[in-house]
């Protein structure tokens, strides 16, 4: 067992690495109710579920869920990039409103780093808004240890940038 | 008839941009024949005219083929970056080796950049590699007036990082 399963059995917790049909709502509630993302993408963290549902590993796109007592607590969403060797999207890391504050989203990107290594990843790289709304966003990356690496101002709209963050496992 | 389509007209080339099922085999030929590309890139450029072959509009990718006498000379592949308002991924640019040197290619992204802006666009993005043998590829960039933006470096493979380069509409 890796040392991040460890640490979330002994958070309590169980982990699922597969998602099932009741995933893409529990992947609505926590999306939607961080009240940081825009309706178009709650839809997309529910259209990556459907890709996995649909097409498994060959989707390209990997899940874990950490759930107490059958109940989904968060979950994170990753993939290799295609056309590269070793580097992976963190794509999601959303933990329910009732269960911020306990280090389930820590637990959660080191599960999904000690996955990368097993696989032979080398880099992650997470995207996220310059918006000062997502400052708590940015000082978790940077305590989970990834680095500014490129900004895009205006990417996402007049006023919101985009920052590519980056870790190398 | 914007001035990218009458500068098309006036180079002796048609334009058509919806898809057809021989364009598979077009575009593989194009991207391959290159030799800038590996398979799974190869794979990934006849993916989107897969994709747009089977869901229209809603697959997000767009597409504009130059032909001379029904034969495709060039193509471009474009589409509008989920979770953004007005940025645009140029994903792919390639002129049939017979018919390079020809400025078919700065027609095809001047002609992207024209359909941009009537629908508003307002930043274009364009990956690419920074191994030496790309180095035509990012002059041909420079040229258009495209800026690098940000490099990473072993992003591809380790000694094979992307550069992004962007073009402010």
């Amino acid at each position: 067992m890796s040392e991040s399963e460890s640490a979330i059995q002994a958070a309590g917790l169980e982990l699922r690495e597969e998602p099932v049909a009741a995933d893409r709502e529990a992947v609505r509630r926590m999306v939607a109710d961080s009240g940081f993302f825009s309706e178009a993408e709650v839809e997309i963290a529910v259209e990556l579920v459907d890709e996995r549902l649909a097409k498994g590993p060959s989707s390209g796109y990997e899940f874990a869920f950490v759930e107490s007592g059958g109940v989904v607590s968060g979950y994170a969403c990753y993939g290799e990039i295609p056309c590269t060797v070793g580097s992976y999207d963190l794509y999601w890391v959303a933990v329910d409103r009732s269960q911020q504050r306990r280090g389930i989203g820590k637990l959660l990107v080191q599960l999904v780093e000690d996955r990368l290594r097993e696989a032979g990843g080398r880099k992650v790289f997470i995207e996220t808004s310059s918006k000062p709304q997502y400052d708590p966003t940015r000082h978790f990356y940077d305590r989970c240890g990834y680095v500014e690496r490129a900004r895009f101002p205006d990417f996402y709209a007049p006023g919101d940038g985009k920052i590519v963050y980056e870790k190398s496992l």
